[in-house]
């Protein structure tokens, strides 16, 4: 079989849901193989099936419990899911940690369900090619739903969480002040907001904020307003079962709303721009950076940078000039 | 006066510690006007003379108090100190989120002390880059201390922080179980850890962790061991004082120990890494971009992806073949 062949092979056995294949592939972007870039090349072509959801939140807000408790809901829908456990907390020790993720393993046994763990090795900005590819993976599988889980409202986090048609924002009461700097972050992506452990203090508060927030946002534009869910206690089976039904339905609604307002159109233009930015970075950047830490120029400009006997934008410029082209 | 000859005065102007010549070009740099290149170009021979100190944990945990307090501290030791509040989490809204950095003003009526804050406006991967930039400005003003502070401790986070010195994390019992996937991202940057509100139920359990994770990492490569500094309650002034000071001798401790272990040379080669690769991303990956956004290519690419036309692999080497020169 030519290597060719072979990645037509991969893709078909992608698409017929097979999980070791799938694994393989999703391990070869985390780790950026080059050979995955060809077999996403083939699969490509059918993604865009799947109902994406982002869910993301401050750490210790209870996203993992929630993400699990959705898993279970969409599958007694008979929907099949796919999760994505993004880590960007580690950037040094390679490899997404688990924690309380394990907890999603019950779905382990189910072949409808297809949990994997994320995160990158070190290369700056390439978590999010890499969420981007590994959903792409999961909706050639056939998955129905795909969740991706991330921790954190950053910037990075903003851009993975832009892979998503429905993201949802889990908040916990008591966070303190800067909570007003992480909402003002969020405010723009947030389609859902929950607010987990909403029996602690300080929950009414974080509710009537949001809600001033709401008010004062400018939502004519889209016109989406979007809901806040207080969960209040996930031990209480009956009333979590409810609040777990109202947010799955928010969900679903949101998603429809997407599709009657040509809303959806939006959303994929702004994640394929966001793909090629990604793309564009790895095939133009990144074979220069290779080359510089290849013949060991990269640490001859460290050590003149050191020396102050230049600065970083005169090195900068000297290389665009040697490898850039018909750039005016 | 040429526009050379006027950066060439404006450098000697923030040499001489100007305030108002400083502040515009942070400005600048925030706003990725080109021209702030050139000036920094001239400035970039006359630093490396700071010590900089990064002061990053998650939200909440009391940053700004402590960073403020480090004010107060150097300032009775007679030296001038810069700081730079960065704002990784407003990706959307523009301008840094003073929130309760506004404390720090009571510093405004010093002329030894200089408070700036800093956020991107959408330009992907930029933030680390300007924070680099901003320093350098503080740094050839002539500031003995700069301090930079950050929320999070995510990729992005961790390269803002990278430009420090001395990397002092802050944390707060209480936090839940993702503390884990936090700390594990810190543990390689922290030089000093704190426990803020170290009244807080969990504060033994988190100084436990802690300490075991301390054990557990083999230190015995670059030999420092950070301590641990709990501090109990800020507003008890006789014991919040005597814990700072303990603080700022280990934040004196850590440069002397550099200085004596040669670590500074491994510090300095790790920063300047960061900015040469930054550097080119600016000179080599954006002008493309620009060019595309402007000519309308992006948006055509991105239609293309949508109709499962191409894929953005395909797309990006096309473009990287017509702008790349010399790469094998």
């Amino acid at each position: 079989m030519t290597p060719k062949q072979e990645d037509i092979e991969k893709a078909k056995r992608i698409r017929k849901g097979d999980v070791r294949t799938a694994s393989r592939l999703i391990r070869n972007i985390e780790d950026q193989i080059p050979e995955a870039k060809t077999t996403i090349k083939h699969i490509f072509p059918h993604t865009g099936k799947a109902h994406i959801i982002g869910i993301t939140g401050p750490p210790g807000a209870g996203k993992s419990t929630l993400a699990d408790a959705l898993i279970g809901s969409f599958r007694e829908k008979n929907k099949t899911v796919g999760v994505l456990a993004v880590d960007p907390t580690s950037p040094f020790t390679g490899g997404a940690l688990l924690g309380d993720r394990i907890r999603m393993q019950r779905h382990a046994e189910d072949h409808g369900v297809f949990v994997r763990s994320l995160a990158t090795r070190g290369a700056l900005g390439g978590l999010s090619k890499a969420v981007g590819d590994a959903v792409h993976v999961l909706d050639a599988m056939g998955k129905d739903i795909i969740i991706i889980e991330t921790v954190g409202t950053g910037q990075q986090e903003v851009e993975i969480i832009n892979h998503s048609h429905t993201v949802i924002v889990v908040l916990v009461p008591g966070m303190g002040d800067e909570i007003q700097a992480i909402k003002a972050g969020i405010m723009e992506i947030a389609d859902i907001f929950v607010i987990n452990k909403a029996d602690r203090d300080g929950s009414r508060q974080l509710y009537a904020e949001l809600m001033a927030m709401l008010d004062m946002a400018n939502i004519s534009s889209d016109g989406w307003r979007p809901p806040i869910i207080r969960i209040e206690n996930v031990f209480e089976p009956i009333s979590f079962q409810k609040k777990l039904e109202e947010l799955s339905g928010k969900i679903e609604g949101h998603f429809q709303y997407l599709m009657d307002s040509q809303l959806l159109g939006d959303r994929l233009r702004r994640k394929s721009m966001m793909e090629i930015n990604e793309a564009l970075r790895a095939s133009i950047l990144e074979p220069v950076l290779k080359e510089l830490a290849e013949n060991g120029e990269l640490e001859m400009m460290a050590e003149k940078l050191i020396q102050k006997k230049s600065d970083p934008y005169s090195l900068a410029e000297e290389i665009a000039g040697r490898y850039l082209k018909n750039v005016p």
